[in-house]
């Protein structure tokens, strides 16, 4: 009765049920996936193999309102409708369609509480309005949640059961991949690190925080660096944080550099305290990066290392690996939103299947053989 | 096929397998729960309803080295042996030992990293040692992992399947219990949250950050607070966090109040800081304090709370109830510690039960009945 393994005790680091990715593989059917943005609107259907067809992108038009975007998320399924890939018939292949949405999203009550793309998307009830206008099944998160996923099932995060997912958009964005399945909370609102306070004595924002690491290291924080950057340095006219990389790449022949260079060390320290701070509480096998602003990588992303291995203990201590997507094949079109999307719909069908093996063990008749396949597919 | 209830989607908030705490009047057995301090070691028999046996209270003597120390645990459990509660007896009903030992643990290896009150435990292999001289089920785990599992089980924390507990002692240890488990991490070094940046440009530590919250808020961070208090206000004597609290209630009746205030101030701002960003990251639903410095709770509290608001969209929408432990009755014997290092051991055996139920599912002859009951336990 003694504890024979080489493992500590009863409270060795938590183990996974079991490796959604490779169940993917006894799946049949289809999804369609979503992944809204401030810009734009993009859908398609989605293999359980992760191949993408019919890929649409519409322009998302904010500023047409709420109700007019949320109608042109149900027109862009609808047309996707219209066109199946071969092979596929709707009404009995396709599992559901699944929605990314930015923002902080309760998704116990199903509402998108306040979205830094959507002004006017305060406590708006997505899932219900999407829900009655749509005959499928339909799955919302929020679109770093779905990406993460994207990236578990089909991508760089395969082999990690503990993992946190950072996007680098309009805002920042994370998820918690924790024991092997999404961490949502207790609500929902798990994983908003973008909200992380780096700098105590920070400008103020709409959240009511000041110093938030989004103010350093995400595309809206650019607009207010770049425009002091220019108002300091007429001679840099830099409008994206695109177009300040391509000057950054120029090195110390810019005569700027110096300017330059500081905004990228002071992103990346701020994603460092944030990384080591995140690191420290969740012990994590890797974090991966994805969104518009990695591109800037070799930019920002020596001193964020930096920071992350100074100030975090852990990070020193459990070979935490730091990657960024394997979904961004093609920058027009962002795999990675809509296949994460489609694998809320692939996750839930995997779910339920174990659910209906289990139930399989409860029917008096079914004996042995269906019992251990339920066993193997939950094991606790 | 549409989602019928008024859940959002697949990517529900998590739910839990099923409440461990609720399970504990079906364990039939005791447990041996030891609390290692730097100051002292305290260890019980501790019943399955929580209750203390025989407690014991010694002197850790640090300065005494790690190996003698290691020696005075297992001299302690032995003598715990000797003396049973009425009814036990060991060898028959002791399901194991469990430890909970402060410092940073690295629990898939079985070390101790680091420990602040243990500066000689650098890598120090204490789960093999004390295996190979206790011949019960050993079970280690870090100090507020074990508090918190105790919490869970028999204190405060009863009713929540998300919670972050946090001790407030000579260092600030942290435990995340997610999903109604506690969560280790990749290598069981999750929950290190002492060790969050709340003031980037603070003063380096031995843990190569600079400004953790550790410097405002706990014991150690004390030391130096109090000495610079008392080199600016001669007039302070406290020596101690206690005594301090102590000058603090006077109120402005005190002539350095001020002065007295701005140190719980900045406690509770520092905390304020850290919780916040602990909530933005995972959604909890409580946050469960314990360890001497919570006595200053009227000091600090006001402060972090206001903070922790400020700074958490999170914590404006879900919820969040702050609480202090119920496990702390009795100040001369911290109960919460050894309640919780035997909750180790009875958790493990809790999940050893249900793993049985299971296996006998898998045997043939098992049928329709044993098979509903596994079901029950493990629902996915």
């Amino acid at each position: 009765m003694t504890e024979g393994t080489k493992k500590s005790s009863s409270s060795t680091p938590n183990k996974t049920t079991s490796d959604i990715a490779s169940k993917l593989n006894g799946l049949q059917g289809w999804a369609i996936g979503v992944d809204l943005g401030g810009q734009s609107i993009r859908g398609a259907w989605v293999s359980t193999k992760g191949q993408i067809f019919d890929p649409i992108k519409w322009e998302t038009k904010v500023s047409d309102g709420k109700e007019k975007v949320l109608s042109r998320l149900v027109q862009l399924v609808d047309e996707l409708l219209k066109n199946p890939p071969p092979g596929c018939e709707p009404s009995k292949d396709l599992l559901g369609v699944g929605f990314g949405i930015p923002g902080i999203i309760h998704l116990k009550k199903g509402l998108v509480i306040q979205s830094p793309q959507f002004p006017d998307w305060k406590r708006f009830a997505v899932y219900e309005k999407l829900r009655k206008k749509i005959k499928f099944p339909v799955f919302i998160d929020n679109d770093a949640n779905a990406a993460a996923l994207g990236e578990k099932m089909y991508g760089v995060c395969k082999p990690y059961d503990h993992f946190v997912y950072v996007t680098l958009g309009s805002g920042i964005g994370g998820a918690l991949f924790l024991n092997g399945d999404l961490y949502h909370g207790s609500m929902g609102l798990a994983g908003e690190i973008g909200h992380m306070t780096v700098d105590p004595q920070g400008a103020p924002e709409s959240t009511g925080n000041r110093g938030s690491v989004e103010l350093y290291a995400s595309g809206s924080g650019f607009q207010k660096i770049l425009s002091d950057l220019r108002e300091r340095h007429p001679s840099i006219s830099a409008n994206t944080p695109e177009e300040l990389y391509e000057l950054w790449k120029r090195g110390n022949k810019l005569p700027e550099w110096e300017a330059v260079e500081k905004v990228f060390d002071d992103m990346g320290n701020a994603l460092g305290i944030m990384l080591a701070n995140v690191v420290n509480t969740l012990d994590p096998q890797a974090i991966c990066f994805a969104g518009g602003l990695t591109h800037a990588w070799k930019a920002f992303s020596r001193k964020m290392i930096q920071i992350t291995m100074e100030r975090s203990y852990v990070a020193r201590h459990n070979k935490l690996r730091i990657l960024s997507t394997s979904l961004m094949k093609n920058s027009n079109f962002i795999e990675a939103g809509v296949v994460g999307a489609a694998s809320l719909v692939f996750v839930d069908a995997l779910k339920k299947q174990a659910s209906i093996e289990i139930k399989t063990v409860k029917a008096p008749v079914a004996a042995a053989a269906p019992a251990l396949k339920a066993v193997a597919s939950v094991a606790i």
